[in-house]
């Protein structure tokens, strides 16, 4: 499993010339960062003398953040998955009629999981954007700039794997499904900039 | 060395209680992954057939991308190494005049590491943004989402360094050291939200 290497493995493999792991990956990771650093702030505020009306409201941010960060992580799996099964469709043999049939259907298919994987990892990204607010406000002032690191590192990984559904969506022949995919992403994109914002502001405004 | 450890391990760190890694060490990595990014571009562009007249400039950028990776893995130590030093002065004896003046005198040293190693962090992810430009219009178009994603990383660990050194500047005795450094990062903070932003929609428009 990728995610098991050492982390200065995975950025030489990300930097090297390998197609995997690429941009998909790296969305999933800092995504997952963007997470775990939600939780941290739960975990310090949780049990902290003066903060116990927030605790049972931060323990149930902590479930969604530490949910969030463990799809997020087995997202670059899947991310690696997506691109090779769409790299061996495009490989497949077209000397003929049947094989180019076969070929374009393989194509179209693999291009639809190349679609819906990095429209997954958006869609986590921003629900774990959604979950900043709560935790920007009641943290502990002492680790909250974490919070606002969060929120900054999962709507660039929602921005990150936006570009992907935007490469992969346009060739689908399923106009349908890849039209309803380029405006779910355009609404993700919309609500998850201006809230990450609002949190930003609200995290540096209490650093006071 | 914490970035010789698993990827996994890291984010489990990440979202734990423990004050370090936090914030800061996202920063840096997130920083790392967006040069990482770029180097993978100049990488697949360096050496493919029709590109010949971009290789001389790529290789150039992938020498500045792949230092600056470096660097950027390296702050991680840096950042759990000075927020360590400043808790450790804030828990220095202060029971009579002599220890008190001590106290202060450490603190007021380990600010100042805890807001130069942000700051640091800061500006190489800013010279990490003004190298996609070239990336973004140079590199094979089949991998340039990836320097999308690199400059989306860099801008957002820019501005997740800029929260360290917005906590730590405003106790430093030294007002002109605090005042130039809080003026530095708001001009690469500035320079690099442009710069990225328009590196972003120069990839967009070369997706189609």
């Amino acid at each position: 499993m990728i995610t098991q290497r050492p982390l200065e493995e995975f950025l030489n493999d990300l930097a090297s010339g390998a197609p995997t792991p690429g941009g998909g990956s790296a969305a999933a990771i800092i995504g997952a960062m963007g997470a775990a650093l939600l939780s941290m702030v739960c975990n310090v505020t949780i049990g902290k003398k003066g903060h116990e009306a927030v605790e049972s409201d931060l323990k149930a941010v902590r479930d969604e953040s530490e949910r969030l960060r463990a799809r997020l992580t087995s997202m670059v799996a899947e991310d690696i998955a997506a691109f090779d099964g769409l790299m061996a469709a495009y490989r497949l043999p077209k000397a003929n009629d049947e094989e180019k049939s076969r070929r374009a259907e393989a194509i179209q298919l693999n291009l639809r999981a190349a679609t819906e994987t990095p429209l997954a990892c958006a869609r986590a990204c921003a629900e774990v954007v959604m979950l900043a607010r709560r935790i920007a406000e009641k943290g502990f002032a002492g680790v909250i700039s974490d919070a606002g690191v969060g929120v900054l590192a999962a709507n660039s990984a929602l921005r990150s794997a936006a570009l992907n559904v935007y490469i992969n969506a346009p060739a689908l022949k399923d106009r349908a499904y890849a039209t309803a995919a380029a405006a779910e992403v355009e609404s993700l994109l919309d609500h998850s900039a201006r809230e990450s914002e609002a949190v930003f502001e609200l995290v540096r405004g209490r650093l006071g």
